[in-house]
């Protein structure tokens, strides 16, 4: 059996079933959601994901993040690496530099279990 | 000109235009929306929202609302307080107790920020 080291990167299957609206949310179901809001729920790495999600194929590379967002390299891998944590993102090495990815799905899934109007 | 004591409780008119995936995100826009998804960041946040929102009318007696999330009653008006100023519930007072609404559209307007398959 595989050991699974970042459980928050399957967004397919760690958060399921109600949205948020449709019945009173479990509490491990609340937990696990808040974890994931709270890695989105900052300004930076709400631009981070933003700029990543804008970018050809949905990937960029951490060279282009840095200046945008006027922090420093640390800052940013630091930040990126709570999006990749939470699920959001991907990460593969090339050369140099780091690319980041969006977890397709990820963003949509989440706003998926906030929407009032979300069919089940 | 009014001042606006609490820019947050206007979902229709504060976060606008581009959801998250389409384009980068505006730094002022990423201030307001990680302020909204902080609010909601909490697992009690969540339960508690999600419990007005199933409730009939899609509101809730805070008196209704202590017992299932199983902490006191000021712990619980604290977190509502949260919910309120963020925009999600307003809140009415009848008798004795406080009854909370959810704010139509709040949670679906955030959602479709998030959502990649958002159409504009």
């Amino acid at each position: 059996m595989t050991v699974t080291l970042l459980p928050m990167a399957e967004p397919e299957s760690t958060v399921c079933c109600a949205p948020l609206t449709r019945e009173t949310i479990e509490p491990e179901q609340a937990d696990l959601l808040a974890r994931k809001l709270k890695a989105l729920a900052d300004p930076t790495r709400l631009r981070l994901v933003s700029m990543v999600a804008a970018s050809d194929g949905e990937e960029a590379c951490v060279c282009d993040l840095i200046d945008p967002v006027g922090l420093s390299q640390p800052t940013v891998s630091h930040h990126l690496k709570i999006l990749m944590e939470a699920g959001f993102l991907t990460r593969s090495k090339r050369g140099t530099w780091a690319y980041y990815k969006l977890v397709p799905g990820a963003l949509g899934q989440l706003s998926q279990l906030l929407d009032v109007t979300a069919s089940r």
